[in-house]
């Protein structure tokens, strides 16, 4: 019977039947396949909840997607697809796109190998390449691993943050938090917080929060220094908001770092502009962690992560929870849809 | 009766009846009379449940007390004291101290004025002296207002942050957060990292911490850059936190700043020493709010103040939230009995 279901409809719109209509279509990539993505996408999909959000499309190894299945015993069918418009987005059948990237011989649960770090960067430039061409909607990577695509050297393919063109925003409930800046050492971010970015940055939040379905939002900026109250503040984060608000943006700041991040979670803001790395991580994960996700801002559709890694030390024992990534994928449905950042668990 | 009650025992110990045995005596400087200070005050004396962890002794106003009194409707008489001795520690009697140093017709409740800020500057010293000399166990600070003290010129008076001799403590719950640095602009933090200061930080931690009644701290170290991979975590705090491990002392880290807190908070550690002012604040004051209190670590004795202000807005509309006071002095209370910190709500 799925057989039937799942090869009856064309690509095209037209052929959709109506239960998929205004679902976006979201590639998930199943992550390195000897960590715990398959695991944890296989559980979400038969969570059911996600696909009230979207159509989930799969992508990576069949193979590794019906050990999944096997392993942590959902009620689930895997069924290959030639293509991302064949996807129904049913709540019984996995739905995967496997263009053979990987053998799954070379599957190792529990340990690196770099044919599965190739493979990982194989199915993100898939996804990519199909999000580019507007036959998916938005995007989700499961964890990959860092070790594994560093071996194949094809570790720069993972979607990256580029100062001032993008900026990675983590999410977990009412708490959300753009960076301005990402992986820099401590000692080296004062110089680059400048009146520019932060305008440039506040106008890309701004934009894309609006695609994203908040219509208007609510920005509150972190200082940088303790109650905001230091040179990079006075010179640069308050002339930066200053010019944003000239350009219509609803930005407030800069904020003492301590109470903006309570702020928005007491509703008060949609999204807070922190300056560093730990600024807005040490907020999120102190806050909570279960529902984290992370979305990268820039890119023309939403790409969402998740904050767990590939969990080698429990692969395969059908324990690790599938929240975040269920999140994610709700979440990137709900974005590229234009219907904000769902009410979720 | 509460008078016969009162006026019934001596200074000094054999006379104390023994209800109050093994109950600290806890001073609580009653804040700013103009500010919420006193009523906050009042509410905490009148929930009675900080008397089991102490016998709280205020300091201050008697005539801004029995104000405070009146206008929250507690059901409390106030009685000035001679003595801190003389403290009973009832839970139907406020017990006071008052030395004049305030014209309660300087009192103008809902803005600053300097009487009132020279009066906290003398009060916040006579709790000080009686602790010096062993009278009072523990103090406790309500809220001062900053801009009246420093309008008297008196400001340098409160309890200080002394870099490398005392540190801010910040708690709320299971999260506890001492501060290597305090108000320092973030540039400028690099530089004062050093192992020695990490190593000599741990050893107060450790020591202040087994004093309070935590048999074996367990102390987390945060890292100072993104991953705690930087030329700070490696050249200075791995170091410093060897060195304190030489000594005995359970010191974990540099761990990740975005991991560190609530590794802590899942009970992981006792305490997190932080590397910078925003790095602990973040954490605590994003996890929580309402519960949070402060302590000096590096007194001879537990001072401890609450995270909120004068509040003047709010003032005398017995609206004024009272747990963070309430929370301040019972862990007072506990920390000097060496009883640790104590189950709170």
């Amino acid at each position: 019977m799925l057989t039937k279901l799942a090869s009856t409809p064309k690509p095209g719109g037209a052929r959709t039947p109506s239960s998929a209509r205004g679902r976006p279509l979201v590639g998930v990539v199943i992550g390195d396949p000897c960590g715990v993505g398959p695991e944890v996408v296989a559980k979400a999909c038969a969570d059911g909840r996600l696909h009230a959000h979207c159509r989930p499309l799969l992508i990576g190894s069949a193979a590794a997607m019906r050990d999944a299945v096997a392993r942590t015993g959902v009620a689930l069918r895997v069924r290959e697809l030639d293509a991302a418009e064949r996807t129904l987005g049913r709540r019984d059948v996995i739905e995967i796109l496997d263009s053979g990237a990987l053998d799954p011989a070379d599957i190792t649960p529990g340990a690196d190998n770099p044919a599965c770090g190739r493979a990982s960067a194989v199915w993100l430039d898939e996804a990519d390449a199909l999000a580019r061409a507007g036959r998916l909607q938005a995007t989700v990577m499961a964890p990959i691993s860092s070790v594994a695509m560093k071996s194949a050297g094809v570790l720069e393919r993972v979607v990256q943050v580029k100062p001032g063109r993008s900026y990675l925003l983590l999410a977990s409930g009412a708490l959300r938090v753009a960076h301005l800046t990402d992986h820099v050492p401590l000692r080296d971010v004062s110089p680059l917080i400048t009146a520019r970015l932060i305008a440039s940055a506040l106008r890309t939040l701004d934009g894309t929060l609006r695609q994203w379905g908040i219509a208007a939002p609510r920005i509150g900026v972190a200082g940088f220094n303790p109650h905001a109250a230091g040179p990079e503040d006075e010179e640069q984060i308050a002339p930066g908001v200053k010019r944003a608000r000239a350009a219509g943006i609803d930005a407030t700041g800069p904020v003492s770092p301590d109470s903006v991040f309570r702020q928005c979670l007491e509703g008060r803001f949609d999204v807070v502009l922190a300056m560093y790395h730990d600024q807005g991580h040490i907020a999120i994960k102190t806050a909570a962690f279960a529902g984290n996700i992370a979305v990268i801002l820039g890119p023309p559709y939403p790409h969402v992560t998740v904050a767990h890694g590939t969990a080698y030390d429990i692969v395969g024992r059908n324990i690790a929870d599938h929240t975040m990534i269920e999140n994610a994928i709700a979440t990137a449905g709900s974005l590229a849809a234009g219907r904000a950042f769902p009410e979720l668990h």
